[in-house]
């Protein structure tokens, strides 16, 4: 990028909304005042940004702005902001894109607003049962656990499925028992419990009452928003030695039941890494497995020779809204190429680059300059 | 393919075979002798056979000659044959390639030979846990079951789960629920015991007790065969209407333990099918997952433009081998490419034309005319 992602952000945004508010005002001026007063705000310096480093996610969906409290958008934004700070120093220190999506992921774990770990949302019974995997572009290694009830941090259990142990996914109460063998914090079930989610679950206990739909059928009524299906946290990092890794967690989906599986733990569908090309996605699940969504991106670009952006944009704004699928995703590539791309109205997003210039954004309408 | 494959397949192996056990003998009277002899062995007419509308596999693994007795290798030849016969069947009457999958995979699951089914391996608890996945081309419906234990079909749960329920994969005793309430039919865990697979069991446990190590490990020094790991059946298939389907059944792992998870379940890994390619694999599951195997021979085609075959040949050979993985897939495309592919010393499998010529192999050096 030759140009400064605030410089960029900055002015398209405020052509938009500035020329909204006060026509016939000198350009040049307003735009200067904008962007000084955003990127104050942002805690931003305006100075020309690197290609990021770390992307990250905390879910796509219905997001509008007046759905939301001004205090709980600012919560979620410095929340955003602290998740890839921190990754980012991980990476500044010479730590791994794999330690650098952990520590990110964990930030947004413990953040009740994200519905992964704590905030995680309510299953059919009343209990959460939580999802994540891990990927490490370099050899290929993984790990995922699936579904699991005790361990406060389900990326962290995939990071020890993948570490110690032979395999890459394991699931239910076995993957609980293995984190208890590796000595992983484990938490009661009702730890994960958080005002909002209950709400969110008793509103869907009712509509699941009356209608006798199923959470993805009420959701096709209508009844409920089509997020109620989704949110997940991820993030894709590049590390100074050129290795790229990718990670996503989950609360999965409210009312969910018969042991449902969704993409968030599935290598390939929800997350991906190869030498060149890393993903953590977020939606409907079931879309994003049939369509094998994370590393049909990164196929795009190793085998038919797509950037990262242009595969996003083939992969999200066509075979899954084609497909009739709702979500996003993030994308890393080595090349410092990188995407944000989703088909809902919003979704929880931010970047940071090397010096640690970052954005965050949460609406559609928001800058990404990728 | 313009020749016969069982003309082929006689000539190269009667070459291979017959020119060793009797040197200098006339060439042409002697093979056409061999392919008479076989032809009328399995049941076949020597007449130009059509490109494949179904294939099998039963598994990859350390199958050498010596290790089996000739009546189980007739017996595992004989179901092969019924299970392609049967499919056949139902795609010459009509059927779609999901009826025809499911109808060569039931053949498989309720043999005792095959690890899928009847006659799965047994677990670390002395039990049985069983996946299943299928995949339809057309529209990319999929369905996916995993770690269940009271289902007597697996592969009729992961259909259940495609067409009755709004999600992909379910796990668990949840899935065992899901399945009782579409009324699939319910056996006790017991039901898939056998001897042999008992046999195997008590071996692991001398093998794991001995020395500390989980099976993985103690494959991989020597103290268990390979494909201990695994073993699994699968089928794809195209039919009339130029639809593809791919599904897969397994027993998992041998002392399999923490909930693990398999590529059987996973669609993209050990299941796929697209509008032009289907995919059915087996093998050490952990590669095939971090690979997205079965997509990946997909997404070959579609992005890169390489044949089926190239593409199967590219990530088995190539890509599968160089990550250390071992194990084999089917591959049919709706062109009429196909392929089966393997980096281990055999794989069960057979392959069937539209007229119901057919052919069954086990070992490496058998003849794959593909």
């Amino acid at each position: 990028m030759s140009i400064s992602h605030a410089d960029t952000a900055c002015t398209r945004d405020s052509l938009s909304r500035l020329d909204r508010r006060a026509p016939g005002k000198p350009f040049l001026s307003r735009t200067a005042r904008c962007c000084l007063l955003l990127a104050t705000l942002l805690g931003l310096s305006v100075v020309k940004a690197g290609p990021p480093v770390l992307l990250i996610h905390g879910g796509a969906g219905t997001l509008v702005r007046d759905q939301m409290s001004a205090e709980t958008e600012a919560e979620i934004r410095r929340t955003l902001g602290l998740a890839l700070r921190e990754g980012q120093q991980v990476l500044a220190s010479g730590g791994s894109a794999e330690a650098a999506v952990i520590t990110s992921i964990r930030v947004l774990e413990e953040s009740a607003h994200f519905n992964a770990g704590k905030g995680a949302v309510y299953d059919a019974d009343g209990g959460h049962q939580l999802d994540a995997s891990l990927m490490r572009g370099r050899d290929r290694a993984a790990g995922a656990v699936a579904g699991v009830r005790t361990i406060r941090s389900p990326i962290l259990a995939a990071q020890a499925v993948m570490n110690a142990s032979p395999h890459v996914l394991l699931s239910g109460e076995g993957a609980d028992r293995f984190a208890r063998e590796k000595k992983l914090e484990q938490v009661d079930n009702h730890w994960f419990d958080t005002p909002l989610r209950l709400q969110q679950f008793q509103e869907w206990k009712e509509k699941s009452a009356a209608t006798s739909a199923d959470t993805t059928e009420a959701v096709r009524r209508g009844l409920l928003p089509a997020d109620r299906l989704y949110g997940t946290v991820g993030a894709v990092a590049l590390d100074q030695s050129g290795n790229l890794a990718a990670g996503t967690s989950t609360g999965g989906m409210t009312g969910k039941r018969w042991g449902r599986i969704g993409d968030s733990p599935i290598v390939g569908a929800g997350t991906w890494a190869d030498s060149d090309c890393a993903v953590s996605s977020t939606g409907h699940g079931e879309y994003f497995i049939r369509l094998g969504l994370a590393q049909r991106i990164c196929n795009r670009v190793a085998f038919q020779g797509l950037s990262i952006a242009a595969a996003a944009d083939q992969v999200i704004g066509t075979e899954l809204t084609e497909l009739g699928g709702t979500g996003g995703v993030i994308v890393l590539g080595r090349d410092g190429g990188f995407a944000q791309r989703f088909n809902t109205a919003g979704m929880y997003r931010g970047w940071i680059d090397a010096e640690g210039n970052l954005e965050v954004a949460i609406y559609a309408d928001e800058h990404d300059p990728d």
